[in-house]
């Protein structure tokens, strides 16, 4: 089963972006967390891009495509969604393999609601499914805003295995749900 | 009086683009409107190159910071604000200049409300006047959604005018309200 994850700040440092790496490293069985890197490649979005789709497009496209599901954490600027995560789910909109696509949100601000809240409307208007109970906001403290400290810490450790055990758990109920419609015999 | 036009769409045909360059030619006495057309021009938004801040980047700040108010059109993708607008405000926060700057949001679908909201919440976010009498819907239909459409609509244009003639308004009180805060003898 694999996981494609996106992050929303292109920062060397970004909290965000050691949520995701600390999340690969604490997969559960069976679950493969690959964490995208070419969020920061992509061009700005402009549909008249796509008589010559840009390789960076076809790359990200072709990831999401490949995944069972998306993990997702991405900082909130100014109340909003960061203008490089809502870039990287326009070049998504309307690609077919999105629609049922199983997404968790990890929200690494727990204090900030509006861009966690505005992410899920949009997921959910792209037909996206998103994993309530995989979609957490995760506690950090000074100690734990680094991939080490994350994974150093058991509170934190264990509410993202949590998370992508619940999310393991969705994909493979989907997959079930979405099996034959055809009678097997 | 200097006003800065903002897209937040690159399309070519970008209907919120016609809508700037029709408020451009509408512009009352005493307004000037420059549509900014380094929006598409913009990296995305990464903390780490403020070290060695983008040409684009000192391009839009200076745009801004020497205009007496903004005026914004954006399309609304997938219930959300677009990438490319949210990244050009990302590169906006914390400009000292932006603080109480007047900004008149213009709205070319007036069904949809979830960008819109959203952009307020962030301009207020980042301390601007968001000038609400100047921020409108404008109604469009097939025959509208170019620049010379509009032009050619009376009541597109009225509404435009209307729009415009209440930001100049805005921006004279504003003026005037933070004029000298010492006794002038």
């Amino acid at each position: 089963m694999k996981v494609i994850a996106l992050s929303g700040s292109l920062r060397a440092a970004s909290i965000n972006s050691a949520l995701l790496r600390a999340a690969a490293r604490l997969a559960p069985p069976g679950l493969q967390i690959e964490v995208f890197h070419g969020v920061g490649d992509l061009p700005l979005f402009n549909i008249d891009l796509e008589s010559s789709v840009p390789p960076a497009v076809v790359t990200l496209r072709a990831a999401v495509s490949g995944a069972d599901a998306l993990l997702i954490a991405s900082p909130e600027y100014a109340h909003g969604v960061s203008g490089v995560m809502k870039n990287a789910l326009d070049w998504l909109v309307s690609l077919e393999s999105f629609v049922c696509k199983p997404v968790a949100l990890l929200n690494a601000q727990p204090r900030a609601h509006f861009s966690d809240t505005a992410l899920r409307e949009t997921l959910k208007t792209m037909s996206a499914t998103v994993v309530e109970s995989a979609s957490v906001s995760i506690q950090l403290t000074a100690d734990t805003l680094t991939e080490e400290g994350m994974l150093a810490s058991p509170p934190v450790a264990q509410a993202i295995l949590a998370a992508l055990t619940d999310l393991r758990a969705a994909v493979l109920e989907g997959g079930s749900r979405q099996g034959p419609t055809f009678p097997v015999r």
